[in-house]
């Protein structure tokens, strides 16, 4: 690319997302300059999204300026963080207008709704590939971590997960659906919404949590393992949404849920004296959360059905494909 | 890539760099948790290394490793800041373990050199791209930026600028030179030494500042409209290494000086008043820094030899080439 479309591409991103009285200086110098505010540990992510890895080649621009940024406010999430900056590196084989613009609309649209300010980046020339650093903040000695919980902790998950890996099955033409269900599953893995609040409300009652982003059953594991224990999950509660159901049925809606990805719901576990107090005062039906299995001595995640042990992959969601 | 490639690249880079007091979790939870000392600010920068783009796609792995954070390392250093904590996003087409080794070691020897932890990242598969954040430490109101300069201010280079430039001809076998020369101009264009100490030393005297990546004039240009105003160099005194001079001729270094890129180094401005002050506390010959021109009220960035205006172009490097 010329240098002027670099200028061009720079000009897409000035001054997006949220205004923040923090940033003192933002985009346009050799980095940005940021208060943090005291008493406040800082909170570091980065993540990275390749075209025909993260996302299929062709994807909606918005969405991959949404997904960048999402998959990254939801390792805050899991921090129990409050989000405050971002940080874009693009690299992309041309300068596309109408592309930038729907891209940029994208990223900046959840930035706002999340307070967080674009203050740096960086714009090459190259295959697309999307790297987003998130900074934010959490109370000291506060922050969720995955190693904190223990033996006979409950186990809870937010939301619908298996939804994700349902859209991308539409998205990729390996599941077809009636069209509300189509809109449904493809909304859920295009823009998916980080559970920020819940995030930060879980700081007082969560012994440890994980963003699921690489399917529940797998993200419960790396949780029990860096607990030095293991997880429990009982099949016939793992949440799925009733389109996802009418799409693929119950049993392979829990399968989704358990091995699809995408998810970025968050998987926390809650010491057994603290649940009442967590139940009454985060409402599950409002909180949107569910208790799915609990923590072991044994290590190992384990999925169970009536007393026995399923054996799972990690790719069901590859029994779409051919 | 399978999953467990993943998680054999992530060992090659957990607990590498620096160790800091001040990184509460690194690598391993869905966030870096870090602490930021009361009375500074935070500054952060980001860069990408796309192959065939920012290297030749057979570049040595400890290069690519070392110029990812040098980058950035850079940016740093422009602004005065003190560098503290990294995140590395790398995609790579496969788990090449040779490969991966050398490039951590490179990321690595640097990041201790310059008390940079290695606090999160993230693989994926991809083509090869590396992008690294880096954050690090100002003390309030002290960041040097590129908006501070006034007309009359003097304008100094640090380094050798145009041997990067040298270096990449090499590499690209664009560029025959003895075998000492080579050997020098390989590494300072595979390995360069970002300015940290000058960059924090400059605090004190430096009107603005920024880093020499993309050529001295188009730099100092930048500079120079960021601060509302224009800059003239004068050719003859840019500086040039011998080893490079010897390759190209006077005449030619000083070109790729002005245009080549890949540097490194820091141009920066100081009012004609703090000029002797300067000299004096930062001896020129013990910082290695050149004064090359002065700010000036027209806009525009001019090199002027013996009072007349020569023209550039921004390719200077490419008379290499066939």
């Amino acid at each position: 690319m010329p240098l002027s479309e670099f200028a061009l591409i720079e000009r897409y991103f000035r001054g997006r997302g949220a205004k923040r009285a923090d940033v003192r200086v933002g985009i346009g110098d050799d980095a940005a300059l940021l208060e943090c505010p005291p008493g406040l540990e800082l909170v570091a992510a980065t993540d990275t999204l390749v075209a025909g890895v993260h996302f299929p080649a062709g994807s909606p621009p918005a969405s991959i300026g949404h997904r960048a940024l999402a998959v990254n406010l939801s390792d805050l999430a899991a921090m129990g963080a409050r989000p405050a900056w971002a940080l874009l590196a693009l690299t992309l084989p041309a300068a596309d207008e109408a592309w930038l613009a729907e891209f940029a609309e994208g990223f900046s649209a959840l930035a706002r709704a999340h307070d967080v300010a674009l203050v740096g980046g960086d714009t090459t020339s190259g295959p697309l590939c999307v790297t987003v650093q998130l900074l934010g903040h959490v109370p000291r000695a506060a922050a969720l971590l995955r190693s904190g919980a223990r033996p006979a902790d409950l186990v809870f998950v937010s939301g619908t997960p298996g939804d994700a890996a349902g859209g991308l099955a539409v998205e990729q033409a390996r599941l077809t659906a009636p069209s509300e269900v189509v809109t449904y599953l493809r909304k859920r893995f295009l823009f998916p919404a980080p559970r920020i609040a819940l995030g930060e409300s879980l700081r007082n009652y969560a012994s440890a949590c994980i963003d699921v982003s690489d399917g529940l059953l797998g993200d419960a594991g790396k949780l029990a393992h860096a607990s030095g224990c293991g997880v429990e999950l009982s099949f016939t509660d793992i949440p799925v949404s009733e389109l996802l159901v009418r799409a693929v049925g119950e049993e392979r809606a829990r399968e989704l849920a358990l091995t699809g990805g995408d998810d970025y719901e968050l998987c926390f576990t809650v010491r057994p004296s603290e649940v009442g107090r967590l139940r009454q005062e985060l409402p599950p039906e409002r909180w949107g959360y569910t208790h799915i299995g609990v923590m072991r001595e044994a290590s190992g995640a384990i999925v169970t059905r009536g007393g026995n042990v399923m054996e799972f992959s990690h790719s069901g969601f590859d029994h779409f494909g051919s």
